[in-house]
């Protein structure tokens, strides 16, 4: 096995299957990545809104890669140990006008730094946010010729925003080009299940990735093995809004619009800052999808993540 | 606190406001309720198929109730303390035509038979299925006029279907009649995410309640506080299946679809029991919703619940 390292940059913000690799390696090679955030660079400790709305976003996911993986080939299944990662203290979440899960009430635009401590954020108080940092972004280049966007992700992966990708998991994903051309970046201390409000907390992430290529093997899309065995512990008591009908979409965006105004209304938190919460720590759950035509969509903050409320006290009789 | 006792029979199986209360309680009381299985003890350890296709389906939920609650009224909320759940050692799952969550791929009939053992269930070779208990229906009379079959679900609570709600979690719901008018029923020895085969293990659970009123509360659907105190212990760690795509509810039913296959291909599951495990053990995430157009949603199975397997072995090199 062999120790590779990759300075971040030049990063790239298309998946384009002719960029040229800037590594090659082995299967079973790790690799070392300090990746940027995913403004590239752009967003910085206490930046202001107004300036945040200057940033350019076409350089958005800014992508460390391509890697080549030496005898990889269409057909293979490429694998990606999440070995390790390290924040550097510091990340960013916004508001961007005309994005975001609640963007018809969302419309201001609002920047928010977190200052990161080992396994937690305090900045979003009352809050305490776990921090369990992966890539939203990993993938190889895609199958078809041409330069495509980061935002939309597929079955090579890229955009997944899977909160299960911490360290100590596995990404496995098919091969569609010779060398297979993995990329990376989008680096997120914490996201919830959703990322609603378009940003999980974007930051700067060191991360050591291990490569191994199986040969020939039958993949559609992306399959994860998960593990938390780097996260913080976090208990599974939480408070739970349920909400019903006929669309997903918005029976989801519902349940996420109640959760804003509980821990507006209960927490004091301001509305903007309720949908950050939402968008780096809400788990978001498909709890009911048969019993047509009413589904059942659930929005879940863990309670260790607010201080202790009884929402509704129970007097003596 | 007064507990009560209300046997199961006779349930009724439409929301109807005008249904007289078999029980009146004060706030802080706590009930017993032997609740039937959700076909009303239609279906029986050792049942077949063909005998199942006969049952009365218009009879499904089955639920016990209603009860007045002294004081309830338009407005208040409705707190219901699951404080334990029994089931009795059997439970059961079906497939029917024309239901669930992959019915196109699934139309052949099947009813399956589950031996419990206090906290889990072995019946699905090989899978260790971990129980947790809950009621899939809890909730209120309607606040309109007329018989309404119980299957959607709604603001009033019903046919939620969230596997929180075992023992050790509460749920509130908004009060629309004088007395509330509190049904329940349902139970589900355990339930994954979606109940994607249409059912969970269905099953008679002995249910132990308590209710507390909050007077004018303003509460627009169910709320619930969850608890896993008294869960079977379920690490993180997962196979996750990851699907992509401009509509929600296919995606969902693309990374069901994709989770059937692997276990059929990687465990030796038949294709029905493939389905049925992941009715009731799978959770279902909508993991990124606002990278438009294309959503990314997660389908996981706990290891635990699996034999090991290395799915791509590491050859070495």
């Amino acid at each position: 096995m062999t120790r590779h390292a990759l300075c971040a940059e030049p990063t790239h913000s298309v998946w384009d299957r002719s960029l040229a690799p800037r590594l090659r390696i082995e299967s079973g090679d790790e690799v070392e990545i300090p990746c940027v955030d995913a403004s590239g660079g752009q967003v910085w400790p206490g930046m202001s809104t107004e300036e945040y709305l200057r940033i350019d976003r076409s350089r958005i996911h800014a992508l460390t890669g391509p890697i080549w993986i030496e005898g990889a080939e269409p057909g293979d299944v490429l694998q990606v140990d999440v070995m390790a990662t390290r924040h550097s203290g510091w990340g960013w979440s916004s508001v961007v006008e005309g994005l975001g899960f609640l963007k018809d009430r969302f419309r201001e635009p609002y920047l928010f730094h977190w200052h990161l401590e080992g396994e937690f954020s305090a900045s979003l108080d009352p809050a305490i946010v776990p921090l369990r940092p992966f890539l939203g972004v990993m993938g190889v280049a895609r199958a078809e010729d041409g330069a495509f966007r980061t935002r939309p992700p597929g079955p090579f992966g890229g955009n997944l925003d899977v909160r299960e990708l911490c360290a100590g998991s596995r990404l496995y994903l098919p091969v569609y080009n010779p060398g297979a051309l993995f990329s990376c970046g989008d680096g997120h201390a914490a996201q919830g299940d959703g990322e609603v409000c378009i940003n999980g907390i974007e930051c700067p992430l060191d991360v050591t990735l291990r490569f191994y290529l199986h040969k020939s093997q039958a993949l559609s899309g992306p399959l994860i093995e998960s593990s938390e065995e780097s996260a913080p512990d976090l208990s599974s008591d939480a408070w739970v809004v349920v909400e019903t009908g006929t669309d997903l979409a918005a029976a989801a965006r519902a349940a996420t619009g109640r959760m804003v105004d509980l821990l507006v209304s209960r927490w004091g938190f301001s509305e903007v800052h309720a949908y950050i919460l939402c968008s780096v720590a809400m788990k978001l759950r498909l709890s009911q999808v048969v019993n047509e035509p009413v589904h059942t969509v659930s929005a879940a903050i863990a309670k260790q993540i607010l201080p202790q409320r009884q929402l509704f006290p129970i007097s003596p009789r």
